[in-house]
């Protein structure tokens, strides 16, 4: 399909701004002491938008797309957490019913923090790719899917983050930002491409969840039986036909980090800048540990892209 | 002393927007279940601010004041924390130099947090109380005292937190404000005042720093021996001449909460709105949670007023 372009994310921008105000990129001393070899860090604080994460721009910028009629026929999705979220967030906004399809025994919490935001929470399937299913029967019956990934919507939308971070402070030399489906990525990609082609952007994903990343190196897509990690956010099998493409071309390196350099990655960023992380979103943290040697002396922006950590993950992580 | 006025701090409100954007009042599903008994609450969130406080509105607001000549001088302050991250970083934005004194023993972590952000930071005194006297000494010296209370760019500075609340949700039925030395109180009482004269303003203290809610109390100052609390963004001892007259005429209610009521009130910011608040940040909650009787079926804002909180008191309080 065709690629989003930086009009789209201008567009994404100016539709979403009078909801979603820019988050602010921040710089702390201890941090860059903690990350070491004179790395100035900026962190981009995503865990401050409503939801607690960079989804709610995803699914403002591709609600904000939708006409009149299909506003009313209403919006629908599968997810575990922060785009179902992100969606519900944005659904009442343009004012527009929705339906989150989650896999049984889905988290209860997220489930009632759907919930809490208006929306129907449909639990069937056992897990995210057989709530994909569920969703799609809802879109047969007239609902508009708004995919986590494959929608150039919610692409622009994680594009308008890059392009605040570069907005704001346009001398970064490199971005080590995290995967999942790839969104925040390509949008970073899309964006520096024409702002910064020599900015340098790095990939991350959990070992456990490592499909894209191993199909980075493959050269071509690869799918994966499981995605075991703690960074539900980052629990991905497979590549995605809107992303995969561009991350082939728009990457300096990729990356993947152990569950412990997750958790680490939480804890610096709890000590160092008191936000809450979840391990998806400290991910970037994470792999710019791993990329120190590479990243000596340099300017590196990262996401803080989401703070939906349960209770009990969190004990254990400071435990 | 002349009380500040709507006047002073929409001045103050024009002088720091540049730098500090309005901060987000949100709602959440959860956290409304949690309080119950029917009520709405509207989360301020200070936490997000740089130094993750609102006391970088108050240093702001006072530094901002300054002539040119003054600057040059620098900027002294007595602080254990949060006052002297907040000027440290004010400095900053305007070029002044910034010493803060800390007594002897104050925790690495904040003095460090400090010098991160710039500012010389001297270790002399066994209390805060003799900090003070440090202070002055510099200030004798020519530099220029910014009192994280007795000072009415300070007291502006807080105001404009208020007036962001009101000028956001105009139809809230009261604030439950923390009180350290009370300016963001007297903000809130300022701001109501002209706009919003019905609206009911109460006050929380910790049991162990109780020294202004015994005196509103009793309506007369009575000074403590000591402050012994968790919260230490409100261990004062005593009252202050610019803030306890506007006190004890402006409340509508003045209540404590025990230790455990403001770990429980943490607990409930990172459960309900993944917000890590420190226990003085907390303090509005724990108010609000002690007032449900009160205030139950009405509308109420709460400040996370800060969120610089020690691992080990998070750890100690999530166990």
């Amino acid at each position: 399909m065709a690629e989003v372009g930086l009009a789209e994310i201008l567009a994404a921008r100016q539709r979403i701004i009078p909801w979603l105000p820019p988050t602010p990129l921040r710089r702390y001393a201890a941090l860059d002491t903690a990350v070491g070899n004179g790395i100035s860090v900026w962190v981009k604080h995503e865990n401050v938008q409503p939801t607690n994460s960079f989804k709610a721009r995803n699914a403002l910028s591709a609600a904000t797309l939708l006409d009149a009629e299909a506003r009313q026929r209403g919006l629908v999705a599968a997810s575990r957490g922060n785009h179902g979220q992100g969606l519900a967030w944005a659904g009442q906004v343009v004012g527009a019913k929705v339906v989150v399809c989650v896999p049984v025994g889905n988290n209860p919490d997220k489930n009632a923090a759907m919930r809490g935001l208006g929306a129907e929470v449909i639990e069937e399937g056992l897990d995210y790719d057989a709530a994909t299913l569920v969703a799609e029967r809802f879109q047969k019956e007239g609902m508009t899917l708004v995919h986590s990934t494959n929608d150039n919507g919610v692409i622009a939308g994680a594009g308008t983050l890059s392009l605040e971070i570069l907005l704001e402070q346009p001398s970064l030399d490199a971005l080590v930002v995290a995967v999942g489906g790839g969104s925040q990525c390509v949008g970073a990609i899309l964006v520096a491409r024409v702002l910064r082609p020599d900015l340098k952007i790095y990939a991350v994903q959990a070992a456990g969840a490592a499909a894209i990343h191993d199909s980075w190196h493959a050269g071509h897509p690869i799918e994966h039986a499981i995605a075991a990690t703690i960074a539900d956010g980052l629990a991905t099998r497979k590549t995605y036909s809107h992303t995969f493409p561009t991350l082939k071309s728009g990457l300096a390196g990729f990356v993947t980090v152990n569950e412990q350099q997750l958790g680490e990655a939480v804890r610096h960023f709890l000590v160092h800048t008191h936000h809450l992380a979840e391990p998806a979103g400290a991910a970037g943290l994470a792999g710019l540990f791993a990329l120190r040697q590479d990243l000596a002396g340099k300017r590196v922006g990262i996401v803080l892209s989401g703070g939906n950590i349960a209770l009990d993950t969190l004990r254990q992580i400071i435990r």
